[in-house]
């Protein structure tokens, strides 16, 4: 009955090398990003390998003014977006407001160098901003020492830079895959909050405030400065909240006036400044920026502080903003670059990211990435290519050498307005409610870091969400389903019984599915479960009527196995021969099938025990089964139909 | 064509309570320890649930006078072993010798009560002693303060207790697996070196030695006292050395002869004493242990020392030795469980431990669990029950209170040359070689824990090990093997086409096998992968002969998938229509099914992109192709033959 063509194909094992090879490619290069420059003429192919490392190769020559006329109207859009929010994040980050505005003219000329997305609008991040500001100021006091702590927020720039540059270089963008979907947006949430609550000083006007950033602090420190607080100012930052939330509600009713509210902060700035500066808004307790000098980015790299003192600080800074920023840049390059059906490569991403900040270190910049609301506008105006980021770099050159000045009258209370209205949009309570209909573990996910980031800090609500995602990326590896089949009737399918309930099974013979690969951390579970099966298909009466003479499994979802796994059937094995069970093992794929022939498994069992399908092994141990087998249903000799 | 008996089932999914009650059993109930009290007669359940708890209330009533002639032998074997092990090990420990005794007495009589393996045999371990004097030692130094140590050590075993009984109670055996069978083959072989070494400080008789464990260290601490090297020593410790091992080497030739070497280091502490004795081996060089008291063992419940300066130390120690005691005594209970088609239950056998470790505690013992070499002499010796650690119990309670202070006569090199005999065994190179040869990333957490306990320290080590080991979950989760399946000739089988080179692919359409669950960690992974196989299959050339219209994706193997991975589905359903692609889902499972359903994605891709078998969608998939259509091979209407 069984035919040559359908046995399990027993060939040599490959090499270790071989192997190796082919699992190093698959951890690490999963997209094959050399294959464009494999093959070819040398020439072709060094010059598809410099195209490949910087992308600004590829389009630049393609480029021709039509392309332009579209970067053109983007850049000048994002760059409206750019000097409001480059203020707003810098004082969030407890640093000089110019700080903002040079983090927005030298980095957007590297990423279009190197920078592979064509929708990506370089800037600075809240998250990240208060995030530096908790982390540095926790050392050293932004108000008592505030060039050390500048010093200080250069050096975890630059720290960000390498890490990044070294995790894309080894190709190690696996690490940004544990950061799942649920802790983004519970930490963006948590973020968001947190932020929204702080700039409750600036709308308040208030001159005293808290270094916490979790909620009871905050808010524990508005209510206790109450005799600080000023109308005037609160006025003034509620009707520019409204004007904000206007605009954003006009975009999203009629998206062609997606360009309104992305003006609509450089709107309220302007007019802030103005009002300020007709209205002597300071005397009326409303705070103004102060201070912004004309002139370029200073260098910065003699400010790079290595003493070992900060060292900690700095580097922990560096790390924990840079696999944030990373994470927000990669998402969102990735997430326009499928709405466009383009593909963008996220360790390359890395690596621009990593020489932005590296290159921005040095020249007083902070950390930069790609951030959701510029992109986001940057893509709705249009933008072609990274060159969008180019005229923003122009523009903001224009700005530092003749209008820097003019900003210095931004009232406090335009920046608060400004960046309350922009983090309303990250708090993304819809998508909460889908997790919570969708995954309740998700939602445990996504709450831990939405609370831990509200209520304790930044830091640990992030670890608290990665950690329980981890948890349970171990449940799932220590605790792999399995379930056992039937026949599907009238075909030749065996499908989960549990599933399908009209699926029959055969006395006599058990059929078991496992899934995930078999290893030390789930290998004493799956060898108790299965004997459960065996036990609960036995009966507790132990009659004889029910007895199982054959169990097979089917491996086809087992993907590999180690070598506790393969001594976890080698004991099965026994204790299933003392139970007079058989045991057959069915598809079992290439990886595992290698290691089970290396360590003697197959010899052990023999040959014959193994079968490539499940119809196969019933139709030859069917012969060897005793007096009570009776099918219940479906056929048994569709096979002959081929 | 397609049949209604074949299409997916979609069934509303099941409620939240449902999944979640049976997620939690199979994670912490994964053999359903309570079955055997679920039905019947509340006294017959009662009484069973008494049976199931304190395993004593299931042998006792039916022990009988042929199984107490077994148990006595083993028991008194046992004993023979345990008297010079527990002295020997309590010196590893820098405790007093008569600690290892008094070990030996109680907490068999508890583990008789609450066991459940019929093996086991109770006694003290050299490595979780070695560890302990690494972890107090450190704190509190036991030559300098003998009491507070030994109080320190009372307190470290009360943790223990605690630590085991609540992992027990708590179901949370699951952690024990997370210790592979290669980490405790390398750190049992790196103990083993590092215990040797260690010896050689007795064999010298040797007065000054370093309290660091490290390979390095221990050889420098030996060479450097060169001076107080005594040949007499040994000489004494070479010729006792030799005689174990010949005893050993006897029993490996003929089994039958076991007795032999479980009585060999009894003879040797008896011939030792009795050397010691009469030719006054003191005056010679050779060091006795000295001051054994008469009398059972003293309360030690008011010693535990809670105070706030050690309690890190007694925790770490308690925690640490623990989890390794119950690996030890957890594998080694079921291993010879096997052996006799019986099965242990781990949390139980955790419990147990735990209550021997409390009660011990409480009662001047240290740390006990059920060691290897004297579990093996116990099932040798032809042990049928528990009984037999009752009959060690009473030998032990007799040598306390009458034969004690005869082995303080006892040479150290005695001891020395019967700890060291018994760690040649534990460095098992032939399983290393297997680990190298089958699987080298086992080899190298092997390798792992045996360097890094050598050079180390055996936290160290075992840390080490431990995450390279999690770090392959993670990446097994992190990079799931896919493949792409083609037709085995004259079959209805789809099979792997890199594993059965003769399988036959069809021209526009794609299948491939998506293994193991799709959740954020890899899923980003996967949206690269499948989009690779496409490109490879259509080739760089971009010919149009080549072009894919439909990809079928395989799910059998997929048991869950989170929210992250129904996102990128949806994400790769909108990049595969940019491609004019048509995406088809083959046979889901239920848990994945049921999330696709709530998360909206059945209705977005429609139910008629659902089937439960390649076959049946490459059949209704055939039709929509375009003109190239083109079958190699096989047969596509067996499907009829039902």
């Amino acid at each position: 009955m069984t035919n040559s063509s359908h046995t399990v194909n027993f060939s040599t094992p490959r090499g270790f090398s071989t192997t190796f090879k082919s699992d190093c490619k698959e951890t690490f290069f999963p997209d094959d990003p050399f294959r464009k420059f494999k093959d070819g003429k040398p020439l072709v192919r060094a010059k598809k390998a410099i195209q490949y490392f910087i992308p600004l190769f590829e389009w630049l020559p393609k480029y021709n003014l039509s392309l332009l006329r579209y970067d053109l109207l983007a850049g000048i859009t994002i760059t409206s977006l750019a000097i409001p929010q480059g203020i707003s994040y810098a004082k969030l980050g407890d640093l000089p407001p110019i700080i903002g505005l040079y983090s927005s003219f030298i980095p957007p000329f590297v990423y279009a160098i190197f920078g592979s997305s064509k929708h990506l609008a370089v800037g600075t991040v809240a998250a990240c901003s208060l995030l530096i500001s908790e982390t540095i100021g926790a050392k050293v006091s932004p108000k008592d020492d505030p060039t050390l702590y500048l010093h200080l927020v250069y050096t975890a720039t630059f720290f960000t830079g390498i890490f990044q540059t070294a995790l894309g270089s080894l190709r190690l963008g696996i690490l940004v895959d544990f950061l799942s979907h649920s802790t983004i947006t519970g930490f963006m949430g948590g973020t968001a909050i947190i932020i929204c609550l702080q700039q409750l000083k600036g709308i308040f006007g208030l001159k005293h405030f808290t270094t916490h950033t979790d909620v009871v602090s905050v808010l524990h420190a508005i209510f206790s400065n109450r005799k600080e607080w000023r109308w005037q100012s609160a006025v003034v930052g509620i009707i520019f909240l409204c004007f904000l939330q206007f605009t954003r509600y006009l975009r999203q009713r009629k998206p062609k006036l997606f360009w309104v509210s992305a003006m609509a902060p450089m709107v309220v700035v302007v007019v802030g400044c103005l009002f300020a500066f007709f209205a002597h808004a300071e005397k009326h307790g409303i705070q103004i920026v102060g201070d912004l000098k004309k002139g370029l980015n200073p260098p910065s790299i003699q400010y790079l502080n290595f003493d070992r003192r900060y060292l900690p600080v700095t580097v922990q800074a560096g790390l924990v903003t840079g696999l944030i920023a990373m994470a927000e840049g990669i998402a969102i390059g990735r997430s326009f670059a499928i709405m466009k059906n383009e593909q963008t490569d996220g360790n390359k991403e890395m690596i621009a990211f990593g020489f932005m900040n590296i290159i921005g270190s040095f020249t007083s910049c902070y950390l930069t990435t790609g951030p959701f609301s510029k992109t986001a506008v940057n893509f709705n105006a249009g933008c072609r290519t990274a060159m969008s980021n180019v005229v923003m770099g122009f523009c903001m050159m224009l700005t530092l050498l003749f209008l820097a000045p003019l900003f210095s009258y931004t009232p406090l209370v335009a920046l608060s307005a400004i960046i309350m209205s922009a983090m309303f949009g990250l708090i993304n309570y819809e998508e909460m409610i889908h997790l919570f209909k969708v995954d309740k573990y998700d939602f445990c996910i996504c709450m831990a870091a939405f609370l831990g980031v509200s209520f304790i800090s930044m830091d640990v609500g992030l670890m608290l969400s990665v950690g329980l995602a981890l948890l349970r990326a171990l449940l799932y590896v220590a605790r792999p389903a399995s379930c056992k089949l039937g026949k599907i009737p009238n075909s030749y399918l065996y499908r989960d019984t549990e599933q399908y309930p009209g699926s029959t099974t055969m006395q006599g013979i058990l059929v078991l599915q496992l899934g995930s690969p078999i290893y030390f951390a789930n290998c004493s579970y799956i060898r108790e479960r299965i004997l459960r099966y065996i036990q609960e298909e036995q009966g507790l009466s132990d009659s004889k009527s029910d007895v199982i003479e054959h169990l097979l499994l089917d491996l086809s979802g087992v993907s590999s196995i180690d070598m506790t796994g393969i001594e976890t059937f080698t004991e099965l094995r026994r204790i299933l021969e003392g139970k007079h069970i058989k045991l057959a093992i069915i598809n079992p794929r290439i990886e595992v099938l290698e290691k089970m022939t290396l360590a003697k498994f197959v010899d052990a069992i023999g040959k014959e025990s193994f079968f490539l399908s499940i119809e196969d092994a019933i139709q030859s141990r069917q012969f060897s089964l005793g007096s009570t087998v009776k099918e219940t249903g479906g056929s048994s000799n569709n096979e002959d139909a081929a």
